[in-house]
């Protein structure tokens, strides 16, 4: 009966765009920043929807919703799945929501079918991730696997200077089940890639092995302002000149290492007037790679750059590093029943390594994790453009279908 | 009795120093906006010099400030001499008030003397050269020389929405006297270099052999914005790494061609956000060549390397040219003056091209024109800090000496 087993389509693409609806803009984006209003009743809504599956819901004292269908084993850790409901301000219909509701449809597929599971299931619902409202991003599913502290994440302020724990409370959502410290089976989470890379080479799953490494710096460097008239070009220390080169450096280094990522995504120039020549530069580095190896030895390469390019032009240069998260890879035995999913069902599909963060990042810490990828349209993400076929959406459901069921266990197996 | 007559190097910088009291700041400069109460009293004060020294004051319709020392020969025109009293919101001591001062210097010189010129001397003080307050810059002289129209410099208009004609009406320099359209038998100006290659090469006098021409140009780089993890180097637009490219070809372009100042001095990243690829930079770029020619060939090799970067990348690239100014080439004639007064006195000098704008580089246009320059110290200018030697300072007044008696002719040759 396994074999037949697919989830249904139709109804998982209708939940998608039903819950799309509330916070939906006109330019057919979603906007429902994490603990207004428009994410109670996005909560709301998958509450009642899962309740209606026969599930229970309990709440954190962070606010993240947990689902459970239970097994027969009431004994076993859990097996979760699930994403995020809070969108960026002007944000897509699947980044978070696609998650969430694959989890539901696999509940209510096996609902359909009367299957039940040895190990109980989860779906849950994980609060800011996308730190649009409050910084830092991910920050229920990182108080949830430890990475923050109860305090450090109820303290957190949006512009306004409303704190967290009072949107949590002004929604209804400051739950009373504890935060954390209780084991996990395993997790995963099927999300659309945010990037290019099944699209172009068509592949309807990626198999996501791990997350990136990052590392973050800023850089400034300083020249010497002055006349662009009068300054002759060999007497001048253009601060902008050195930071070019540093840039295309920056370039480089993310250009000759296979997987590796480097982007200078801010750059500010002082006095930034027309006929002076930069006495200043201030910019930002995102080193990305999954070994952190190779990301050490990309700091290294960069610090040495930087350091001959303002010693060559008498510049003064500092780098910090101001963040960093280690890589992480994904536990094999869950990577591998995602490869197992897409192949089984004949799912075109690859091995692919996210760029961005996800809760699953930090559910890594504390479980055996993976990822499902699905091709989203020209990998534009955090867009109110952002698109992914249903056709697509319907296989990553169904492989996290099968990881979720070999996790779980059959009763009847 | 020529070849003793020197300039009083105590009395003018007397005068510097005592007209750097008017707008003086606390950290030594001087805060003098055009047609500012302040700029009125350091005109009331050069007014009340000049007529203490014979000269009679004409103001024209711009509130330039012409005072005469009369020459035997009414009906040859006028030798000029001037600069501006005006200053930068955070300006030096020297820039303008030096030129003003070494023309006052020089009246005053010849009075001690007992000396007539046969044409009459001026010692003009020219309007809103800065910029700082109105723009464009230079507005009294270019409306002198026909550059601009009365009109359209009447209606120039400060931040605070208050015209130009209401200011001069407002300090009393609303003048009776018709702008411009009357001959000038020569025209110098003494200005510190604001530069720094006299220092450098210790040498006394500039002698100043034209203006450099300009060309403005904005520049806009357009990519394709995408998050900087999920986007591999491989498929990235970056608009940022096109844009330091760029900016690395305008520096080659200055640098290989021997008196061009090249410079990119704005750049603007959107979104300016650390984590995402730049979707698009705006640049300024400011060329500078004492010939015009080589401008016309910098521009030719610019768009040609902005296209190429354009095109091999798949970036859209806009280059607009914004402004442009002639090279200014001064009259032989004049010149020889400067060069000849400064080797006969036994200063060290050296041939330099002027790289920002002077009310010189107007008056150009209708008057045979030549500048002396003096160091400054370590080429800084528009700055509190704005320093220079006495002792050059005096040298430069010297040879304005010389050049102004040559120009205008003894009664007693």
């Amino acid at each position: 009966m396994l074999q037949n087993l697919t989830i249904d389509h139709e109804r998982l693409w209708q939940s998608i765009m039903t819950m799309a609806e509330i916070g939906a803009t006109e330019k057919g984006g979603v906007r429902r920043l994490a603990l207004t209003d428009l994410d109670r009743q996005g909560r709301d809504l998958f509450r009642r929807w899962a309740e209606a599956a026969g599930c229970q819901i309990r709440v954190d004292s962070l606010g993240n919703v947990f689902a459970q269908r239970p097994g027969s084993d009431a004994s076993l850790p859990p097996i979760m799945t699930g994403s995020h409901l809070d969108s960026q301000p002007t944000g897509g219909k699947f980044d978070g929501a696609y998650g969430v509701l694959a989890g539901l449809e696999v509940v209510r597929t096996l609902n359909d079918h009367g299957i039940e599971t040895r190990a109980p299931l989860e779906v849950v619902v994980w609060t800011n991730e996308e730190g649009s409202r409050f910084a830092p991003a991910m920050v229920g599913s990182g108080a949830f696997a430890g990475v923050f502290d109860a305090e450090y994440a109820w303290s957190r302020e949006d512009l306004d200077g409303v704190r967290l724990d009072e949107a949590l409370t002004a929604i209804g959502y400051a739950g009373s089940e504890p935060l954390g410290q209780r084991p996990v089976g395993a997790y995963f989470e099927a999300h659309i890639e945010q990037g290019p890379i099944l699209e172009a080479e068509e592949k309807t799953i990626g198999v996501v092995t791990g997350a990136q490494g990052q590392r973050w710096y800023e850089v400034t460097v300083i020249g010497q302002e002055a006349h662009a008239g009068p300054t002759p070009m060999s007497r001048r220390r253009d601060a902008l000149v050195a930071a070019a080169q540093m840039v295309l450096t920056v370039n480089r280094i993310g250009r000759e290492r296979a997987l590796a990522c480097a982007t200078c995504g801010m750059l500010n120039v002082r006095p930034n007037s027309r006929n002076v020549i930069p006495g200043e530069v201030w910019f930002t580095v995102d080193f990305r790679h999954p070994d952190d190896a190779v990301l050490s030895e990309m700091d290294s390469v960069f610090r040495d750059a930087v350091e001959s390019i303002a010693n060559g032009g008498g510049f003064s240069a500092k780098v910090e590093q101001i963040w960093h998260f280690p890589a992480t890879p994904f536990a094999d035995s869950c990577v591998n029943l995602v490869r197992e999913g897409a192949a089984g069902a004949g799912f075109s599909h690859r091995d692919i390594v996210s760029g961005a963060g996800h809760d699953a990042v930090y559910l890594a810490r504390v479980a055996p994790t993976a990822m499902i990828f699905v091709p989203c349209e020209d990998g534009i993400s955090h867009n109110e453009i952002e698109n992914a076929q249903p056709s697509d959406l319907a296989a990553g459901c169904q492989v996290l279908l099968h990881a979720l069921l070999q996790s779980a266990g059959l009763v009847n197996d």
